[in-house]
């Protein structure tokens, strides 16, 4: 190996393991073993530029084994980001750019938040979902606008999760030949030696599922690294697979080798072991030597360089094709293109028969679509339900990039990574939807996508006990409540078609985080805008909807498809002389985000007969009823029954609401 | 092949049809094409005893693709189940036992609620896991008293599903020769052909986890299903997957081979069509020819025959090992033998300094698993994180059956998934244990353990932002009022050692469904009982723990590692003259199951200065602490930082509690 070589693997060694010394606490086993990959990586191929940590054409690099941050940190400022050694200094501090794990947002260059294992893996599938669509939208024979690969190191623990093996199953199904993966395969998990969970033939499945596999070669092999890249790139109808054995800590003289090296320190006696071991020339920590310094600087002007070709190319574009250059600038922007909303007013004004929201969902989808090129998504096999196929807009497929339904499969955890990664990449919009009670197998990408405050819609639709048949399995009770309690993610449940129409303006038009629609199966009557309060409410989270009166004797509280029960309700005790008040509260995190005056001018403070009705858990509902309100709700599962016998069944009844407030109005007279 | 048994493959799928037609609700296709492989398993292999559904040597047969629920409990009726035809006519109808997916409980013979993909196929690997340990451990030379066999019928759905990956990676490693899965291969999913999204090579990629594949045969092949089961059968050191070919809706003229065969009845007409098609003799909906009946029902007699040659076996075993065979009794009652406990009794009284209780959780399970064989568990590959491992008890592994520490592998999915299966099983209590932000990777098989009422222990560390370092996505928010808006689910936060060791005592003694744990990863003081309100108060799920006067002013109410916090601040206030009392409320679930007159004891009504404090997501602390009391806890997602200083710079201290105390008692007084 040539000595620079030798000496730049070895700064990444090093200053991964001061880095995690200084903090007193992280991973420095898995940066030692994976740092000659990642080396020739980033020094032979990597396509990026420091300087401009967004340009589009960059390749993307994911280190899904989001453990290992500190090679990455190291990594990031060797090259030239913005990422001063103060902050690796401050590795796992407080306000730092350096957390524990890598936070997309954070520092510079990091392309995805990662540490929850197999996430990582996935959202490189989406990018490379993002990136083929658009290099076949945009690209024209000259002018390869899009032109980049998706590289990620990923660990044993990344393949044991279920989500990778979603995510490469269907990776290899679209033949995704951008993707190259190195596979840090060290034979170490936390506890152990990995065969005594993990004996399997990682390079056979891979095969099966269509992938190209290179190796096993030897993870300290720089020429046989950079063999292996070359042949993954030249593979262009496969995503690649490079098996690279490693050890764990290496030229650690202890703790190599073993999980001693994994989650913690090495401790200053054995870094001073391990220095020595690597012929290591720097005594103090964080030492940098001038050549390997200056080599990896050298990344800066290759970058700028390309990135000059590049902007060279889009000016010739924009000249040959201006309107695809603007459409598609705007498109990277995350613009959404004026006048993309314009059918959507009135779309249901002669709306008379009930309409699911899922259904009116799917109108208002196919009434955007055609203005909306940036629009992607599709279903876990669910589609005809969801409601969630854009006619027109062709399947996204092998055999054709440029379709913009997707078709994840039965793969709910893997297909929202993949839509966090096509949101990660840029230039599309995407939705991802399944039936509300399968969020539970997708709750962390829905939570990752909020802490990455990602352009996300998540369609969730058979969003309560109105699944009916299809029993407790399938009927959601705590998923709504589940959505609402995750930060950042906003989550609408609208009443009707109308309320659906501004749920959807919503979710598309928040920038900074990722919008869930929880969506009914059952027909639900559309509200008369001309006599009730108009849908543009739900913008606020929660509005009076109708009232018997404007001082209230009770204030009954709905979403969803409930709504229409509480409408019924506020009827009946009309005629009873009792004044309810119906506000329909699509989104909890929108109404809490008022202003006090507005929330109290809705929810009055001293008006506490209170109401609320929702076909979901009541845990939650006491922000709103308070411990003096009746929450209606369903706490335990559900049961298999058509619809509407179940709703009679478990009290989601018009009846049952006036009993509640009848019960709460004599409570306030005695 | 032979007519009797087209004749009873027939009245399979007509019954099927019939059912779901009845109901006008379910999915006729599957059942149709899973026929033939149903009958050959049930009539030449499977088992059982349809009088005795719980016989405890019997095979486990799981439809893991739950959708074809009418196919098996036509399978359940025919061969002599309690379950009359009236129920198959009850199909999906309210108070059935017969709902849209088969649910554990319910029918006779039902061995796991399917229908969420994958479940089933993970929870088959748990039974062989819990079959392999007390053949193991209890099974002597001509004495073969566990000698069954985990059969299962799964669908490309679950194929697809990572949690499947999962397990049948674990599967191999483990070598459960005892599993023998049928796979319904129909190339139909329900937005299409499965090429759009599934092209992988489903054998290869078994045989790369180590499994025996098998096939692809033709799924109306009764004699190759029969070959193929068989040597399924003699292969032990493997788990086998039979692939059939089969066509989704077969028979149907108009619907085979198509999705829309899959989830809606074929209508009237159309099964007319298929009657005919397939030479059915009957007129009338639900027509059983008393040929096919008759052969059915022979199961019965083999059955009977069968269970009492165990039952001399038995007899025999008890004679020569009186004491396994007594103990080898109780577990399968799911007993707790008699001093189970004893150690729990002052475990924590001699303990000084802080312990965070993920420790003390690690002594309660050494301290109580020398007395409970029957324990049986791990981690998803974070044992000595979670303090799981039962040390000697051994690994449990491909070598050594007889272990009962379980190395899930990276694999929380199928973890807890694989636990259910264990408690199905009978004769373990599993616990499962992982980070309690992975909890999100889990959710799934947890609501099933829930619904399906079983004893698993699901135990959670590092359940705050306490974890500090690692930073937010590791660090949980929403997670707490995840486990406790699940239904039937018990979770507990407890506040010390003290705590903890009830906790464990309430999730062991609770036999009628699961139990959570979220523990600490940071070290916390044992409360002093000599001072103190008794730890046995956990069982009431919240109890005054400590009071500056039994008329307070002031309620602050605390779970897990806040209730120190929460007792600091009760005395700081009494030195300013406020008057608190300090509920740990370590059980929302078990509080709210209390009498009125606890909770109104513990919580009086008229006090409404009220203060919570955790470290999660303030969601849903309004239900103790109302609209006009305050809620301490986290928001929005964490940080990266030193556990104590993300306590300091989010306000969760005793100073800060202070301080909303004042603002609540200044409001009250103004």
């Amino acid at each position: 190996m040539p000595k620079i070589d030798e000496l730049c693997i070895n700064t990444i060694r090093c200053l991964s393991i001061d880095i995690v010394q200084k903090a007193n606490s992280g991973h420095p086993g898995a940066p030692m073993g994976m740092a000659p990959m990642a080396y020739v990586l980033w020094d032979r191929f990597l396509k990026h530029n420091p300087a401009d940590p967004k340009w589009p054409d960059r390749d993307r690099f994911i280190l899904s084994a989001g453990h290992a941050s500190s090679m990455l940190y190291s990594l990031l400022h060797l090259t030239g980001y913005d990422l001063p050694l103060d902050e690796l200094k401050q590795f796992r501090q407080w306000g730092s750019k350096t957390p524990g794990h890598p936070e997309y947002g954070l520092a510079p260059g990091v392309e995805a938040t990662t540490g929850p294992l197999g996430q990582g893996f996935a959202n490189g599938v989406g990018m490379a979902i993002a990136q083929s669509m658009l290099a076949q939208h945009y690209n024209r024979p000259g002018h390869e606008i899009f032109d980049h690969f998706i590289y990620s190191i990923v660990s044993d623990g990344d393949l044991e999760e279920g989500i990778t093996a979603e995510a490469a199953s269907l990776a290899g199904t679209l033949q995704l030949g951008r993707i190259v993966y190195l596979y840090d395969d060290n034979d170490i998990s936390i506890e152990g030696h990995t065969d005594i969970a993990f004996k399997e033939d990682v390079g056979k499945r891979f095969e099966a599922y269509g992938w190209q596999v290179i190796g096993p070669l030897d993870g300290n092999d720089t020429e046989a690294i950079d063999g292996a890249i070359r042949k993954a790139r030249a593979v262009t109808d496969q995503p690649s697979l490079i098996i690279c054995r490693t050890v764990i800590g290496f030229g650690s003289p202890n703790k190599a080798g073993t999980a001693g090296a994994h989650g913690e320190p090495l401790g200053e006696d054995e870094i001073r072991l391990t220095k020595q071991n690597l012929g290591w020339p720097g005594e103090e920590p964080f030492t940098i030597p001038p050549e390997a310094s200056g080599h990896f600087r050298e990344a800066q002007e290759r970058g700028k360089q390309k990135q000059a070709d590049w902007d060279n190319k889009l000016q010739s574009y924009r000249k040959e094709y201006p309107q695809e250059a603007e459409q598609l600038e705007g498109e990277l922007r995350g613009d959404l293109p004026q006048g993309w909303d314009t059918g959507l007013e009135g779309l249901f004004s002669n709306q008379e028969k009930p309409i699911a929201t899922r259904a009116a969902s799917g109108q208002v989808l196919n009434t955007i679509a055609p203005y909306l090129h940036s629009l992607m998504g599709g279903s876990a096999d669910l589609s005809p339900s969801t409601k969630t196929i854009m006619k027109d807009r062709g399947d996204y497929s092998a055999e054709d990039y440029n379709g913009h339904n997707m078709h994840f499969g039965i793969r709910e955890h893997a297909m929202g990574a993949i839509a966090n990664g096509m949101a990660l990449h840029g230039g599309v919009i995407p939705y991802a939807a399944t039936f509300l009670v399968f969020y539970d197998y997708m709750r962390a990408p829905v939570r990752l996508a909020a802490l990455m405050k990602l352009r996300v819609v998540f369609v969730f639709t058979h969003d309560s006990v109105g699944v009916g048949e299809d029993g407790p399995t399938h009927q959601p009770i705590e998923q709504l409540i589940g959505l609402r309690s995750v930060p950042n993610l906003i989550t609408f449940r609208p009443a009707d078609a109308t309320e659906t129409v501004e749920a959807w303006r919503g979710a598309l038009e928040r920038e900074d985080g990722p919008t869930a629609l929880a969506l009914s199966r059952q027909g639900l009557p559309v509200i008369d805008r001309t006599k009730l309060a108009p849908a543009s409410g739900v913008h606020r989270g929660g509005y009076v909807l109708w009232e018997a009166s404007t001082s209230p004797d009770v204030i009954i509280i709905a979403t969803g498809s409930e709504v229409d029960i509480a409408l019924k309700a506020g009827e009946v005790l009309q005629g009873e002389g009792i004044a309810a008040r119906v506000v329909s509260m699509p989104s909890w995190e929108l109404f809490d985000a008022q202003p006090q005056d507005y929330r109290d001018q809705v929810l009055p403070p001293n008006i506490r007969a209170r109401v609320s009705i929702e076909a979901g858990t009541t845990l939650g509902w006491e922000r709103y009823v308070g411990i003096d309100g009746i929450a209606i709700g369903v706490t335990h599962f559900g049961a298999s029954a058509p619809s509407k016998v179940v709703y009679e069944k478990l009290g989601l009844t018009p009846q049952r609401v006036v009993e509640e407030v009848q019960k709460l109005v004599r409570k306030g007279n005695s």
